[in-house]
């Protein structure tokens, strides 16, 4: 059994350097190209050009980051391998992230595969279609493939120090959610520690409630990024369990798209979407990703994107002390503890962190939303910024089953909720 | 075990089919590019899984565009393959740009390579090198490969719909000069109309001063993008011969990155870049494309990026009229006598339109930076919105040469200038 397990890897590398020569003949119309490049042992600054990392290793001579090398020691899940998270896990996979470990779940329906080695993982159940064409990343030779396997032997092929893991299937379901959370508890640098960091990238609403009910259970640091149905807007938002307001604390927030809001909501209607749009969302979470992992320059706790007006609002939100989750109330207790625990000058330094999230520029973008505002969310909406607006109001009896079962099937009663929110 | 065998037993199965696709289309002679997808005739809003244009054809339901399907009645020009130019030219073609021709054009010193038919016209003699694998779009097995071959071959796999035409050559040369000229002029949907917009996606200021003399003369609209040395900022501008300030009008306006200036002006340090940037500067440029070409949303002048703040300010110029380029001070005096001529309220209109580029959330960004500022503007730096800064202080003397003499190889005197806008 081991040897057959061999064979097959060294018959799959075979094939893919095959593969990967007969690819780069065709592009240069018959001649000989070699495929891929070798992997890379310890990131160098060197300025030559078969260097990949020199231009990455040269924000350190520019004083923007003080230690890019240790971007090798992260390991992030993307969750969802569509518009926005194919291209967030290109741009990672380019930046060099995780020696060990990347992952990329998905959210939809499909049978669980694990691979045998720890790799980038990649959850999807979803298949590439022509219909994606009109985003970046996938290509139409590959229509057919599963997005994870697409996904996957792109990524390898960009950058083979970055290692692979992929999942194909639903995170919503009991049993793929307890796997999903046992990879995001166990699957960091080191087999057994948690990632750094879960991104989702998916683009319905059970699936948000599902990673958001996951990260508030394990205290797990979790960015959540959306575009809307009419591909005119869209966002990121940092969610710290305990410490900043979680998906289920308010009403999702959107960028208004200023326009009228009846043509959007009309059920049954294809969503439209757009390559720029999704890729500008990609840019600012996989930036907001560089920056909390590498220590530089402001995170952005919200930071919304209007691409009618180029309108880009950002502010930050206190997790609301009356939250449907409970292990969500659970951690805003165990912060409040830390920040009690801490010396006085820390302690207000850390409450500065989500309250005054000011940039250099004094501008008055940046809001914040009190708890008393938060408490009557589902009711009034909160005093947000200009051109933010709550994606949708929750009904009162709704929010219990959302935000207490989220993990169950409980399909029916988020019919409505999930239509509004589809593609958000 | 068993399930890491059938897996690898799928992946050997999916290799071993991607395998023989690739040999036949080799065999086939590849002379389509193709293998990806048949040629779409007309644009449809069907929404099936086969259709690449229904999620963008879903913008007319959507309320957003009102005649998507008159993107393929444009043609555009992009000079520069490289972190920007790649992703503008891949979201352009995913959006089904130029039912005849779109154009890239490069910067650099290399020999003509004129292709044999109208397609994308792509300029770049610059070869892929790994060390450009931390940005997106080239890939490492593409390495060796002239920048707008390998460009041209993904690109038309990706959407054989667009028509490419590919120019290998530096644009700043006098003979070569003129050859751009004529394809600016003459390069449009119909053999001999002009194309509708040229896009800047260069890294140095030598090519940037050449469009701008180009689109000056022949009154053609542009569209400038950059990216900073240290890699964590941006802008892109929208420059309309006579109506908007030039690239000679003023010193090129950057987005302050907020960081000591003096790490980033070191000479002969290989420029930092990174995907995330890069992305977000190809997606705001093209959002202002398709806003401009497809008449909805409001086109921003000036629009920047602020990496470490995610600070984005807008702002407008009007042109200098005491500007060094001869053929901006009578485009400006053209488009005065338009005004003149239009009646009283469109007049005003026009007007409006550069002075007041208000967003409809009263945000504080935008500025109006007067004649009198500009004419200073090569002492006194203009009264800029806060967080932008002018990349330099053209020296009096050298400022003519570079205004007058840009075609020419004044190569001398522009040392210092090229050195400090060096991937800019």
């Amino acid at each position: 059994m081991a040897e057959s397990v061999e064979r097959l890897q060294q018959r799959v590398e075979q094939l893919e350097r095959e593969l990967a020569q007969e690819r780069s003949r065709r592009a240069v119309g018959g001649g000989d190209g070699g495929g891929g490049r070798v992997r890379i042992e310890k990131m160098s600054p060197e300025v030559v050009d078969s260097n990949p990392y020199s231009r990455l290793m040269a924000l350190k001579r520019m004083g923007i980051v003080s230690d890019y090398e240790k971007i090798r020691t992260f390991a992030v899940a993307i969750v969802g391998v569509g518009g926005v998270g194919s291209v967030t896990a290109e741009m990672l996979t380019r930046c060099g992230i995780g020696k060990v470990k990347t992952f990329l779940f998905a959210c939809h329906n499909g049978k669980l595969l694990t691979s045998g080695v720890n790799q980038l993982l990649l959850f999807d159940y979803d298949k590439v279609e022509l219909a994606n064409m009109n985003r970046l990343f996938f290509q139409p030779h590959q229509a057919g493939l599963s997005k994870v396997q697409a996904a996957e032997y792109t990524l390898r092929n960009i950058n083979p120090d970055v290692l692979f893991e992929v999942h194909n299937y639903n995170i919503t379901t009991v049993e793929n959610f307890q796997h999903f959370m046992d990879r995001i508890s166990n699957g960091g640098l080191e087999e057994g520690k948690p990632v750094d960091l879960v991104l989702s990238c998916v683009d319905n609403f059970e699936a948000r409630m599902t990673i958001n009910t996951a990260c508030n259970e394990l205290g797990q640091t979790w960015m959540e990024s959306g575009v809307s149905e009419n591909a005119v807007s869209g966002h990121i938002q940092l969610i710290i369990p305990g410490e900043s307001a979680c998906f289920a604390c308010a009403p999702p927030l959107v960028v208004a798209a200023n326009i009228d809001e009846k043509t959007l909501k009309r059920e049954g209607v294809c969503a439209a979407s757009l390559p720029t749009t999704m890729g500008v969302v990609a840019g600012i979470l996989v930036q907001n990703v560089l920056k909390f992992l590498l220590n530089f320059g402001t995170v952005s706790f919200y930071l919304g994107y209007n691409a009618m007006q180029d309108f880009f609002p950002t502010m930050s939100m206190k997790p609301n002390p009356q939250c449907d989750d409970r292990n969500c109330r659970k951690q805003q207790e165990e912060y409040k503890k830390k920040v009690a625990a801490l010396p006085k000058q820390e302690a207000a330094q850390e409450e500065e962190e989500i309250i005054h999230e000011d940039n250099e520029w004094g501008i008055e973008l940046v809001s914040e939303v009190s708890e008393e505002e938060l408490k009557n969310s589902s009711g009034p909406v909160p005093d947000l910024p200009e051109g933010i607006t709550v994606a949708y109001t929750i009904p009162k009896k709704q929010e219990d089953s959302v935000a207490e079962v989220t993990v169950e099937d409980s399909g029916e009663s988020l019919e409505d909720l999930m239509a509004k929110m589809k593609n958000m």
